[in-house]
């Protein structure tokens, strides 16, 4: 049985103003150089339910607002943090002064499965690149780990914005886990 | 540590030939009434990743070839197996004779998480509607369940390519979870 669909009003959401004085998962999303707007403000809806602390853009990334972004956000910009670091090992370098851990969201030939971490991992920042290129080098240098979704097709990636969500709703659990 | 970045080469995916012949997840998705070609490309890519069964377009859900729908597939759709079928009763009807289950994607009265499936649920049919207006009522009263993706935000739901991909990678290792 599947009975009735709810209606928004029935979901008990919360308002904007609700959302940025509640409790955030301990989580922030790091953007580098992200070239599709639609792809960047469906991360932005993506951390809205996944109710994350921050989104940090980097690179040339755009930033909202933009009409392009809002497509997709469906006016998530207007109550999930962000900000713009131009340079993204500055923004990592200050996330690790304050303790947030690392993780890359790329196979790598030492990657963890993304479902694998628990409570000692947060606060953790993930980190997307490049739609192509992935993330820079450089920046996965300072990254603490990297996390892989094991896939089993013929393409070697998923779209980066439903990577993204698939990341963060097991990060909500991850969060919550103790081993 | 993070390592290296592993090259497309280096991760063995499938050959479309092989991709074709190989052994599929126990998992059907059918879209009805999809309206953004965007999401129906992205939704191939997804499928190719989860190695699916099948994808059931349905309704005014635009088909392949098409090239907006290819823009987010890149080629999937020339692997993963699809069909059209104009009317979704009868898909779930042929898919339901054939012993498959049929979960709507949908928040619901009775919905249950969409992590909380194992082996027995399978095969399984993920059925997902349009993006304004969720699964017809008609559709929903042949589902046999409801999954739910919990969400925490101010908006009342994920982009419906997005909250594909989280629920197809949950129902890979539900379809391999034995309880």
């Amino acid at each position: 049985m599947t009975a009735q669909k709810l209606r928004s009003e029935e979901m008990n959401r919360l308002s904007p103003e609700a959302f940025r004085a509640a409790e955030k998962f301990p989580i922030y999303v790091l953007l580098q150089n992200i070239r599709s707007m639609w792809n960047v403000g469906a991360i932005f809806r993506s951390c809205d339910a996944a109710r994350v602390e921050k989104v940090i853009i980097t690179g040339y990334t755009a930033t909202p607002p933009r009409k392009e972004i809002d497509k997709t956000a469906l006016g998530a910009t207007e109550w999930v943090a962000w900000e713009h670091v131009q340079n993204p090992l500055d923004a990592i370098a200050s996330l690790k002064a304050n303790g947030v851990k690392i993780a890359a969201l790329e196979i790598t030939t030492q990657a963890l499965r993304y479902d694998s971490l628990s409570k000692e991992h947060f606060p953790l920042c993930l980190i997307v690149g490049n739609e192509v290129s992935g993330i820079d080098d450089d920046v996965l240098a300072m990254c603490d780990l990297a996390l892989e979704i094991p896939q089993y097709g013929v393409k070697h990636s998923l779209n980066v914005a439903v990577s993204v969500g698939i990341a963060l709703f097991e990060l909500i659990k991850a969060s919550q886990r103790i081993v």
